[in-house]
């Protein structure tokens, strides 16, 4: 097949929606509308349903002719052989693992277009310069085990074996389970290290939904991904006092729950101002009566920015808030009408997670462009628009490319999702979506190889 | 004993401490100090360890010469004979169960102190012209089974035996036993109907600790308790989106814990205005993830004040204020600084229970003041202020006296506690003040006695 031909490979939509749909059996989730594909997805990470898709995985690509490995991490990368073997393939992938209420594109598209793209490369019989590898990324989202994108953190050195081995379920939370004794239940602790070093790559290209709703909104078919944004995760401890919600006075209480209150919309006035995120998801408190009021409150608090100055700028600022409510200075009058209380909060904070901005390679870029222009008609870049298909972007959430693009070449190509939705039982990319991606993943895969191959 | 002897009656103080940290063998909680009595309680109602307090008050009772009974809702009733038998008792008592991180006095005091009564006359030889009955009420708090005063509700005909018995635990939360099922398991499904005809009363004495500070802060002894304030409860649910924390700006939120955060405070700017007291002491959020926006919360809202209107006019006021923060309409400037939302919550309401203000009997509490009176010093009532050591107040918190007060002549008598706190593991009252309010319980109880013989 000439070099020309090779920039005219289109995968099947058909077989590529049906490996989505057929592979979501496997951890169904809420229903959400009439329609049979109309459910979200609950595959939590090794859990049964997950050693379902990672067996097919395992199965489907043997088939296609590519030997296949598992690292320590339960990673799984299968490769199909190109003219020259003794360097490392050019990687296309995801994850396959969803949170507890998710959707059904989330990672998931990532790895079914990396796969169809081996069906496209077989039924074509191309014949790339180098080996092209499929990953699945193990616990991506952090759901299960609470650190994300973690079995890629390993892999990049950045996070130590033991400690994600070690990492408890925290769903179910009367769950015991660790990442290691998983692994080892459903058969995917490989004897292969989980490390750059042992299965190396030449580049990592990642087909992604968006998640958010500028696509959508701007009407681009293609999100070409140049960075991630810096993120960092915390957990937030408010200590006040117990006490009975019909005999304490306002002006006696020590109110957990009242002071993390403010804190929260302390968080997005002062991410707001910087053009930052703040974001709580989780919450717990205690004792938990309606009449007690709560004397101690944790939450998670997520700081996005796609700088790190700003990242840090918000952290410091919240930090600062929330002293100071906590001490009962609502120097940001949130609460201004309440009568002041005389005693007072104190404030712990822990840093969970650190994700730094995430540059991607210039060589990964050009080639996701190429295809994307290929594949959409020809435009230029102006500003952050390239013609009228795309768009260059940051990514607002973390994913495997961040810890990918430490140790090699690295991109991600973005499509469209309906309304921005993600994280949630009716996220949504139409099957045209999910083809102009996996196009789009195809052609920029194969003109790495190309490059690679020219150099 | 002549009847100016009665009223010179004293209780033993040590005899009283010891059956209090005695009983709270069965169920300690948390411990907050060093010394072995500085642990909370932990004593869930119809739960293993509050069996053996209840079995200690029948053995205890019935070696005093009391003849016991137990009804449907597992209310104990001990009675000691009195000169004429065809009239029901004068009642003293509260309840054994706790907060699952409460304290040794909330409830604990009441009975304890009422059997130490029982204790006094007999070593006195006192002969009542009416029996004297003591009771322990079943799940007052509500903790375990969610709805507080039940069995003293279900005696005064204000709630169905069979509402009653069907409730489930709450607690711990995979628990699926009922009322009946945990009446029955512990032996305390009694055979007498729970009613207040089956079990008459001539009134009903409740001693408590104050639950709140006003009486350690005004350094008096007794609160001669008026009635108890109007409360409400609510379960309010807030639906928005689950979407992801780092690829969905601000303004494509529908953040259903940041409009929760806004209600709370907003529910606290309304019952300040008025005077009232608002409180939130639950709250459980969906998916629970760091990463994901909240698209569902659930809490509980608390609305107290002295007057029923008042309650009604926050409630009102709450719900006006809860939908147009719902609606992403702002009129209170919580969060002035934070972009606006194109995406909105919605917002129910359930109610949950209803206790209209309750005003206790005069004659009842003459007799509280005159025992008190007889204890502290005469002192005249001057506005709320009786003398130097006494108050008279209206209770915060909800009490079996509630129910009680519907059926018979009514009332409390409060003592100071440290601080105002209760339901909280470092609750504390000084022996001192135990003992100051038992003797006005002791007191109260004979004078009534004294009063119906004289009528
Ligand atoms: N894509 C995704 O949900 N990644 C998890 C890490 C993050 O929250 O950004
Ligand atoms: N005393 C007490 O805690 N009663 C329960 C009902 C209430 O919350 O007022």
């Amino acid at each position: 097949m000439s070099q020309k031909d090779l920039s005219s490979l289109r995968v099947n939509k058909e077989r590529l929606m049906k490996d989505i749909h057929d592979t979501c059996e496997w951890g169904k989730g809420e229903r959400y509308g009439e329609h049979e594909t109309e459910t979200g997805m609950s595959r939590l990470s090794l859990s049964d349903t997950d050693k379902q898709a990672r067996d097919w995985f395992h199965e489907t690509t043997t088939a296609l002719g590519c030997k296949v490995h598992v690292d320590a991490m339960g990673n799984q990368f299968a490769v199909r052989p190109g003219l020259n073997n003794d360097a490392p393939p050019t990687y296309a992938g995801s994850h396959l693992d969803t949170q507890p209420t998710g959707g059904r594109y989330d990672g998931i598209l990532g790895v079914t277009a990396a796969v169809e793209m081996l069906r496209v490369l077989n039924d074509n019989w191309v014949e790339t310069a180098y080996p092209i590898g499929v990953v699945n990324w193990t616990n991506e989202e952090g759901a299960r085990f609470p650190m994300s994108m973690v079995a890629s953190g390993v892999w990049s050195g950045d996070i130590p074996v033991e400690k994600a081995h070690n990492l408890k379920s925290v769903i179910p939370s009367n769950d015991t389970a660790t990442m290691k004794s998983e692994l080892e239940r459903i058969g995917y602790l490989g004897s292969t290290p989980c490390s750059w070093e042992s299965t190396p790559m030449a580049a990592h290209f990642e087909l992604h939904i968006e998640q958010g709703p500028i696509l959508e909104a701007e009407e681009r078919r293609i999100g070409v991904v140049q960075g991630v944004q810096s993120y960092k995760w915390f957990t937030v401890t408010v200590k006040g006092r117990d006490s009975h919600t019909g005999a304490t006075s306002f002006a006696h209480r020590a109110d957990a729950l009242l002071t993390t209150s403010k804190m929260i919309i302390a968080s997005h006035k002062i991410a707001a101002k910087h053009g930052a995120l703040a974001s709580t998801g989780i919450l717990n408190l205690k004792p938990g009566s309606t009449n007690t009021v709560p004397g101690w409150v944790q939450f998670s608090l997520d700081i996005r920015s796609p700088q790190d100055e700003t990242v840090e700028k918000v952290e410091k600022e919240c930090k600062a808030a929330f002293s100071a409510l906590a001490a009962g200075d609502d120097f940001m009058n949130i609460s201004s009408d309440c009568p002041p209380s005389t005693r007072h909060c104190t404030v712990e904070w822990r840093t969970d997670f650190i994700s730094p901005a995430t540059h991607f390679h210039a060589d990964c870029i050009s080639c996701v462009q190429s295809a994307g222009q290929d594949l959409c008609g020809s435009g230029q870049v102006k500003g952050k628009d390239i013609g009228s298909w795309g768009k260059l972007m940051t990514s607002g959430a973390g994913h495997d490319s961040v810890y990918a693009s430490k140790r090699c070449p690295t991109t991600m190509v973005f499509v469209p999702c309906r309304d921005g939705v993600s994280h949630n039982p009716a996220e949504y990319s139409a099957p045209e979506a999910c083809a102009d991606g996996a196009d789009v993943l195809l052609g920029a895969v194969v003109r790495y190889d190309k490059l690679r191959g020219q150099r």
